[in-house]
């Protein structure tokens, strides 16, 4: 029986893991157990930064952005020697189970942890990217999406205006699952992303072909981890090859991140951060929460680590034929 | 075999209807066929209001609120003469098939119209009231939801600030869909739906006892069908009831059916779109396409207007988790 | 010379009131004065609720709708009595000067105080309404005009998309200021504030007008104090004289009071913070800081008491060319 | 006696200039005038392309980014020939006079076009530097510094959460006009602007000495005409100083240009916009209509072109003591 747990936050930070924060406190008051919040993630964790939270503590931060708990990348939890330090401080605090709010990077850091000391942690999906499997969306996916989307319907103003071509770069490290929305509800002509192997060249005669029946203002959106390279290259080898198009290139960057979240993210938050709790209590460990066809679930670590989230390939051909 | 075919918008406008009309366009572009727009719903179609489209015409509106369709109601298309007229003005334009943007009472009329005349139709579920059976979510529902989350994150500043006790009404009709997430991502303390037997009475006991441990804000979430009354009926009884109480009620209003969409909206209009015309090739009538678990299945009208979507109870308990 | 000063925030709240604060807090450290906040404005005066605020205790709220020192009225600040007791209080507290950041109301309180108790006041105006004299603009004031106008760009989509016509009521007391721009910015038909005459016979006149010449949707602007009555009355009596009309009406409400201010709203709200703390260290009383064409203006709490700023009357023929 | 005029925008695009064109077209018509559009500045002159425009084209424009008449730059009407076939155009359409919405490369062209073929031009202060003497605020300022204030905001909570030290880079050309209320509004603890001499050596004096009283999030926001270079360049200077500072770079970039225009804004564009036509009526040219501390003023392009609008000095004294 669970009399104490601590809730953190680890790797980038993202809208919504302040709802889920919320959550995972109110619902441990709700059922009688103490919460701890520990500050900068494991690095916190080593350090002894444990704050105790009540449910006055997360009044008023359902809308906001980053985190409360702050975040940090430890160096020093990927030794024996941090994770020793950090079981103390676990144990001298009375912490019986953890909710680790972040990415697989977290999830690691819990499940080898638990290997060693034992202490059971449930996962939560707090990250923009939305490339963890186990779950259909991760808390800040929709914000991000939604704050890119803002950024290119104003791009969008200006390439109107002027008859321009702009690439623009969205994030989502290895996958493309902003950047497809972005296209889409973007009005995008081409979307370049890490799972299709979209060549630079087929982006020039795409662009070619546009401007000879006279189309003259394109949107093209690049994932950041595009394969064929960043923005900033694609459009310099598209400008070389076809000089008439005046190019820009704009790199969204890290307001993507941050931003007051989406009625989405609060939800998702909210019922992560219950269902993390709730799943502690009935004994889970070394599991994260999710919501998969809008029931929740509990996906092993091992399988939000190893098994790959593809995304829809019909998104792709909706591209297609949107941008006819 | 389709050769050309009419879309309309029909009953309350929603944020993403113009995202569909759209992919419907560009989906019939892309597929050889030709497409209309009929202006203002059945009213239009009456009227011979219809209009040419082909992809520029829907260059730069997925990003739009309202509908570049307008819409209207019609009681002339409640009387066999006035669909008779409508009939003979699609087959003076050559129309095959429709899509049709709304909801249960748009899909009443096109059903019956197909059982006179024959033309088929494929629905597309347009309204922020998310009450539609066959559909996970509604176009336009997401960004209501989130117009109305953006007010009650302002009104909160003032509740705060002043510590005051709002009654705040959002729409809906007849079910609680858009003051749930209101209630979560807001940080309510009470939601009141059609879908619940909450008393006033209980509101007034939850209120007077969160006052008497000193709190002294408040936000309670009225959905406009409740059964107890509007949010103005609901605070002049609690203001009776606990007369240092200071209340205030706003009715959010109009506003939730406008502005831009947001990214969901728009993803959902266009897959929607592009379903709707792909299913008319296939043959399909009388039928609503929907996505159910992130798949995209077709309901037949008649369920559609006769099953009721059920709201997810365990939301309910979350509402009451979070405010502890 | 001031050792330690005071700052509070009274009558209703504004967007911006947070960044003045925060100036007023740290002007007073980079000058070496100490500073308090008091709670709930002249209630918390009387009942001692004093904080003491340093540098970091203003950290990230300058984007914050609302006051972080709440407001209320205070009747007991109206007698005698109840002021000799926040005398007191400030004795105790070691209070030289007070900074207060309210409208007219809060600087009546603060001359009389200051002629019963000699303790010197500077304010700083803090209100949506923008009608006090001494400044061009008041804090809040921006925002909340933006804030109306999104929501009016909302409603304008639906009015567009159903032929209607919409009364749109608006805050601003007795004066125009925020429904001016409103209606500019908005594109409305008609603007009815309180500074002229203009009957709702005119109204209805105009409305017929576009009405035959096939002009389908209005927006029709109304300021709460308009003395032609609320826009429900103006509403009704409209469509009582022209049935065919379809007629909306929405009441902004509440959410003009909060949100995050504008950048103006900032800087104002930053700028006349600054001046009121220099100001109390140049031995200025009874005086509001204000910005009048772009300079710095202390004004005599009985000239922003007794003068009425007068609104532009060249706004009311914009307002009639552009609706052309 | 003014028959017939045309209105076009040139340059880079910013938000308010459909409200001025709107504003242009309905005081023509008000006053009986016809009016043309011109698109794509100088470019569509010499190559004839008028558009006439009414009342009811410019509806539902004024909420609008960009530019419905589109801007383009001609290096055609650099010549003299270029010019003799604008010329050319504009008798064989019978205008009489132009409304030039630009910069001053636009006045500039307009006042050489004046003197050699003696079309009278007056200008509008259409740009989101704010760097034109003649008028407190151009056209899209304001626009542009919401926006880059609310990508500020986003990269904040991110900061915050991460303890680090952002280099934000805002436009504004040689202008430090956007940098400086974004620093004041967003809470920065430093701004690099060109019109001072801020070394990057003070720069890191700054960010050690907080580093040393343990502040550990920063905001430096450079102007893009900064002469120490650009954010990226500043930046690399810093880590290169003080490798233990987590620093990152966003270059907020062409988002700044777009989005629907602000309050202050639409009504900004359109008092110019009826003045410039009004001006024209009243035998003005070569001057560019502009509102200085509220009232309306007329200034040779002589004096936009070659006085420099100074910024206040006391703005660079508010971040410092802001950011105590």
């Amino acid at each position: 029986m669970m009399k104490r747990i601590a809730v953190f936050t680890s790797g980038g930070d993202s809208p919504g893991m302040n709802a889920c924060i919320r959550a995972v406190v109110r619902t441990a008051v709700y059922h009688g157990i103490e919460v701890y919040g520990i500050m900068r993630g494991y690095s916190g964790m080593i350090n002894g930064e444990f704050v105790k939270l009540d449910s006055a503590s997360v009044s008023n931060t359902v809308q906001k952005g980053g985190t409360i708990l702050k975040s940090a990348r430890s160096q020093k939890f990927l030794t024996k020697e941090g994770r020793q330090q950090a079981f103390d401080q676990l144990v001298n605090n009375g912490i019986d189970g953890l909710v680790a709010i972040g990415g697989n990077g977290t999830f690691t850091g819990a499940m080898l942890f638990e290997q060693e000391f034992g202490i059971p942690t449930v996962g939560a999906p707090g990250t923009i990217d939305n490339d963890l499997y186990g779950t259909d969306y991760t808390i800040g996916y929709d914000t991000a999406v939604n704050t890119a989307l803002e950024a290119i319907d104003k791009i969008r103003d200006t390439a109107d205006s002027h008859d321009r071509c702009f690439f623009i770069e969205v994030m989502g490290r290895d996958s493309g699952y902003i950047a497809i929305p972005c296209a889409i509800g973007g009005g995008a002509e081409i979307v370049m992303i890490p799972e299709t192997q979209m060549s630079t060249d087929a982006v020039i005669d795409t662009l070619r072909a546009g401007w000879k029946r006279s189309k003259t203002s394109f949107i093209v959106i690049v994932a950041e981890g595009e394969e064929e390279g960043s923005a900033t290259i694609v459009a310099s080898k598209v400008k070389e090859a076809i000089p008439e198009l005046d190019t820009r290139v704009t790199i969204i960057g890290h307001v993507q991140r941050g931003g007051s979240p989406t009625a989405a993210d609060r939800l998702l938050g909210s019922q992560i951060g219950i269902a993390a709790v709730e799943g502690l209590m009935n004994g889970m460990r070394n599991v994260m929460a999710g919501i998969v066809d809008r029931k929740l679930v509990y996906t092993p670590f091992t399988d939000t680590i190893h098994k790959k989230k593809l995304i829809n390939q019909s998104f792709m051909r909706m591209v297609e034929i949107l941008s006819v």
